[in-house]
């Protein structure tokens, strides 16, 4: 490593702790321990292993059902997610400039162990949800050979696991972590669910890349929703005034949304039993049992001897 | 661990055991062992390497492309598929009931090495067809910089090649593992190609995120397709009726669609060199060589004392 | 392993190596190393650990942040990229057939050098472009908690990190790796920018699967776009021949588009403060501070007694 | 890769395949799999970490010791034990001609099966013995500051846990593997006791280094040796015929034999409480009760004056 | 996974608990956490990349010793050690029962803290020391083609290196970590060197196997001993009586042992320059100067015609 | 991190760099770049792997034996030895500051090609001599149940493996990398066998804690030692002036040394046939077939009623 390079180096060095310490730095250093997204993830990919077991990780069904395995997987998992929703709480709570004395670490580590144990005792109830959902997927398409095939492959089960488990967390108020787990969703699937969407039994999106669904959606039970569809705000040039204002449409029991529609809006309801054509943009509500159908647009078909 | 937290473990293993149980759960017990996905992806990487050696993992060029090692991958591959097709093929037997002595474990590890044999022998020509499409994707890309950028870095090229590997095993009957290929690159690239379509040589596809190929399409040859293309079936509420029913269009030689395009219904067949554009949504078959334009609907704009 | 098979094994070999000697085989032989997609993804890794220390990796904030780290991690940046560079630029060389001694091993490596450590001088101004965009996502979406939350878990801000680092390794005329690594944010993501298009500070993209960016695009400040939105060219039937035109729009200071609208052509400009409307299919340049409205295609509401 | 290095290979691996199959060649090919090294010594770990749990591997006390994570981990060296004696038991019976049909793969599988179930069962009682073996290095070595220090450190204890092991599944007639098992022990300790050894409680081997203790050695309880202690055979120039026949030198109760001492012989019988000095050569029995110095030999002492 | 096994794992599980309550159970149960051994050994290894860098680990030399390496790894190992020695301190403070509230996890903190960064100050010194140690080697040795490869692979630099490391962090009174690093060596080397020993410079241990070294030896300058040498104690029957007394010998400089000798007691000092032959015994005084030469024992030739 | 560490951390950083500089430095800092340790010891265990096929790592024989398996490790090893040997040989050249541009980088790892093929070339002969070795254990230890269990885990042929692959590279000329090879072996078994040695075929060393073998000694054929034999030089005071000089004993034809022995000196034969007794002290000749008894020094025995 010769001198000049070196030299260089310090330099650069210097910018980079420079920038660190600069008033428009991203992360405020006072800051406390951050959660670890990598074990986030590898969290969530326990808990989708006790949700199906047998399906994802190296051991086969029968290794992976004896009780023996189940609770030492729950004491592992309740030990990695206690700790990072401490991380989460602690965070917020610094951030919050609330941080007076009034928690410890151990008042948190209590909190955060006794939001997990709820959580746990959730998983069961989510399971029965799960086994909706893939029944639907296997009634809803006929290129489906089978139920494993769809819990091995389909996105959309993929997607709505990781938000079933991600909502509870969610409604336990903890930070940051069901953001993390559905982003991890999203990016492997397209699809993204925020955790604060409220779904009923018997959903199914397929095919699933490009949809959206906001925070404040409510869906009904069987309800069938295709690529690209979005269920948003009208606008959010509110920006953080609007936090906690239902924002997102309402979708009723037995609804199906074809490819890239878009239903906005937080006092938009789909009726029950409604069918939304492909591409449909809607901003109103509408009745129950409707079917609702885009007067497509004039097609201008133009000759062979026509160049483009 | 306290006394208090072990009761509420016993009570959650407990009640994750009578989940497991439940007649409504989602997988029998009495089903045989299941493929294992993580295995089929290696095996898939594995077999992209072989097709595009010195590509990807960390051998050079110089050293991918001895007969030793090919000779040995292959070796490996052929195991390590063999193992995987042979547990498809018996939990598809357990399951359909018909496991009544007729085939043992040996006889289907036989019917299994049967099937991988073959299918190795179509590599060479699965690798003459990528030939043909990274050359389409050159010349069809202005930004495309070189072939081994493509290679290296087209999402269109990357589920290509894993739709040309599953497809091939698709034809064979395999079940359950060319979808979990498939969905793969699903996940990689948000392109979706179900492998039972009929694609030609010459295939590009650009950018690709939100395309969708169902099952029972049919593409020609030198076809061009854009981002969020969906080539799908009409209406699936028949749901396992409609299995096997050919329920998406075909595309003959030569078609261009762009950006956003739909094309659905098994009827629909789009003749030799037409163009579709943007966001057109076709249910019915369109002559060759015809360009289809949408008319665009009505734009309004207003001026900037308005506010949105 | 049996004669029989050993024989097949035998032919097989034989098909793959006269496949890898075939003229229209895709890598000709006498290129030299290519880089290491993996390392380079490795490296893009590391470079998102630098800009954003604390939240990417096993390390916290406290940890990452030492002078000491810093140094240690741009040491080992530095070596692995300046490797890649030279691959990529020794495989350039070769393949322009312009080799004919002019450049030797050492030539090329004091070249990536050079490129290494004026692209490294760039990184702290790269942070401070990401902080604006950070603070963009946190203003502009009511969903977000935190701005922790959104480096964690957005995808808009994990896409525009890695545009940021590949598009300056693209001004310094880099082969191969800016794509490799702008692909790598695509198959994360679903969104695809060009490491060549122009993007200004506070640049934020909501939920994102589906958005095309090309290569020739100009995105000037404060602009807001959302999941589906195409930034593409008009037609690239002309392939190569196109190279280094501007086919792509630009998008001047304050514009927003909302998801699935489509701006194409590389006359197109959209005027500062611009509102495009979802699903907009543009192709000709908007005034500033126009409100771009699509007249619906009209709706048809069928009642209950309808089927479908 | 050139030519010339090419043919040499094809030559090198012409010559390697020629040796394999060589009358001389040390591994039959028609012998079946055999156990995997590897593997067994993964499973002697687990099985130290049952024996003490919270010491080794990355768990603490508290998380080892939930009857779930102990099930867990029978379960899983059940799993690995069953399949290496089945390897060990088939290689057996191949090789010694009997493999007439009268066993199949299942027969040997359920004789595994029984095995590890009856030697899992002997592990509570193993644990008892070593807790007399850590009492009694901690009685005995003034250099012990904890009976931890020992459980973590010392070598003597280490190698007496996997002779305690090994000695279980010698005694249930394994093949192969229990050997394996005292090698490995040998290898980190230079401690090399015979599976085949009789040892009581109390057992403590001091520092241990060159300790060689044969296959028919005979120990009581609450003996102590120490480094390079032989207790060995006096020829074995009979080879393969003395095999069965005690060779190997008898301990009684209490026997305490100092470092560098050989006691050989299948006759020797050393008394109760008897005390063997260092450096001893012995070959005939000794009295209980007896201290056996050695006539130390006349050593010569020189001045500074001479040189050596 | 049969009802009968289920019942008999149940059962072993349930005798391994009892054992881990049981009375005469190897670790009581409410002591506190225990170091990692495998840590330790993690943190050694580190120690001897900074004692000799370039030597071992993946990076070359010069890699190695940039001043922001050396800083990145110091961090690393102070807080990797001072978790260690924390937990270390904690069991021995829990375990004498006086932890009565006097200290709490952040004293315990505090002081091993103290004890990393004293610690740490010594290591320069240590490489001093090894580099004498090194020098003695090559000068020693006729094999020795260079330092370079005694650092590499001679077994006696490698217990060295350890021991001179155990030994500062034994006068800093760290219980358990000294012993566990220095039975590493001996695992490694069968050099079993006593961290409690005090050894000067210029130490040379040639090829070492089965060598003892007493905790309460005390060793010179530019001393030479060869394997098997034991310097130990005369008789450790009194056990903890003895803790704390010097009960092994005293080498003044320049002294030589050859192989096999014993010198025992605490009260033998070997004087300065003295040389001691192969399988001396010896258990009083030596003066200065003097070469101990053993009168070998007589040896009886037999001719051919004998059998043995 | 507090300022206060901070600058202790700058001190002792600062302290190391000078230590890397200081005159007495252990490692002057323009040597180029050294072998890599753990390089060489996974390519010696490739080697072994290449000797006994089927026995270690982690494929079954059937899996090990194809040649394209062959052929790939060969290959494999090949590049990395090379790699190896000519870091070895450039640090030998940079060393002997012989390096006045007569060498370059391409002509040491031409250089280094050669001695690879032309080591790689000698496996099948030592493959042969190795099975003389595993036969003459077999016939020499009662305690062998099967070749299959000495190749599995004795130390002696584990030891001898690696001897005589590391006495090919001696021969060769290749510095470091054969005493890396020997120590690695050295370290796992307690045997210390010299690379320069040479040794005939069928050389058995039963349990072999101990032995050293030094660099200049002559084994024939046949011959068996027991742990603890030192086969030395009398005196190494000469240091490097001894370099070369034979200064190891030679032993003749079918040789059987006991356990303990020494025989010492350059000049010392032991004759064919010979029997060395346990514990002998040899530095004479010995003719051949003598049985060499060690006539024991008396044995003092005293009653129970004396104490110790």
């Amino acid at each position: 490593m010769n001198d000049e390079f070196n030299k260089k180096l310090n330099q650069l060095v210097s910018d980079f702790m420079n920038s660190y310490q600069k008033k428009e730095c991203i992360i405020p250093q006072y800051y406390g321990p951050l959660p670890n997204r990598d074990e986030v993830i590898d969290i969530t990919k326990s808990l989708r292993q006790l949700l199906f077991p047998g399906y994802f990780g190296k051991l086969s069904f029968e290794d992976e059902t004896t009780e023996y395995h189940i609770g030492d997987m729950l004491i592992s998992v309740h030990r990695k997610l206690s700790d990072q929703i401490s991380s989460a709480l602690m965070h917020q709570l610094v951030k919050s400039q609330e941080s007076d004395g009034k928690l410890t670490g151990e008042t948190i580590k209590t909190k955060a162990n006794k939001i997990v144990e709820e959580f746990l005792g959730k998983l069961p109830m989510i399971r029965e949800y799960l086994a909706t959902d893939v029944q639907a997927a296997f009634d809803g398409d006929p290129a489906a050979e089978s139920k494993e095939e769809i819990i091995f492959s389909y996105p959309g089960i993929f997607a709505i696991s990781i938000y079933r488990i991600a909502h509870e967390l969610y409604l336990l108020s903890v930070p940051l972590i069901p953001r993390i787990m559905s982003e991890y969703a999203h990016n492997i699937t397209g699809i993204d669910i925020h955790p604060g969407a409220t779904i009923g039994k018997r959903f199914f999106i397929d095919h699933g890349t490009g949809v959206v669904i906001g925070e404040t959606t409510t869906i009904g039970d069987n309800v069938k929703i295709y690529q690209g569809v979005t269920l948003g705000a009208l606008s959010t040039r509110g920006g953080q005034t609007l936090r906690g204002v239902k924002r997102h449409p309402t979708l009723e029991d037995g609804v199906t949304v074809y490819s890239g529609a878009s239903i906005l809006g937080g006092e938009t309801v789909i009726g029950a039993d409604a069918v939304i054509a492909s591409n449909a943009f809607i901003t109103k509500s509408i009745p129950d049992g409707t079917k609702v159908i885009v007067k497509s647009p004039e097609l201008l078909l133009k000759g062979k001897e026509q160049t483009i």
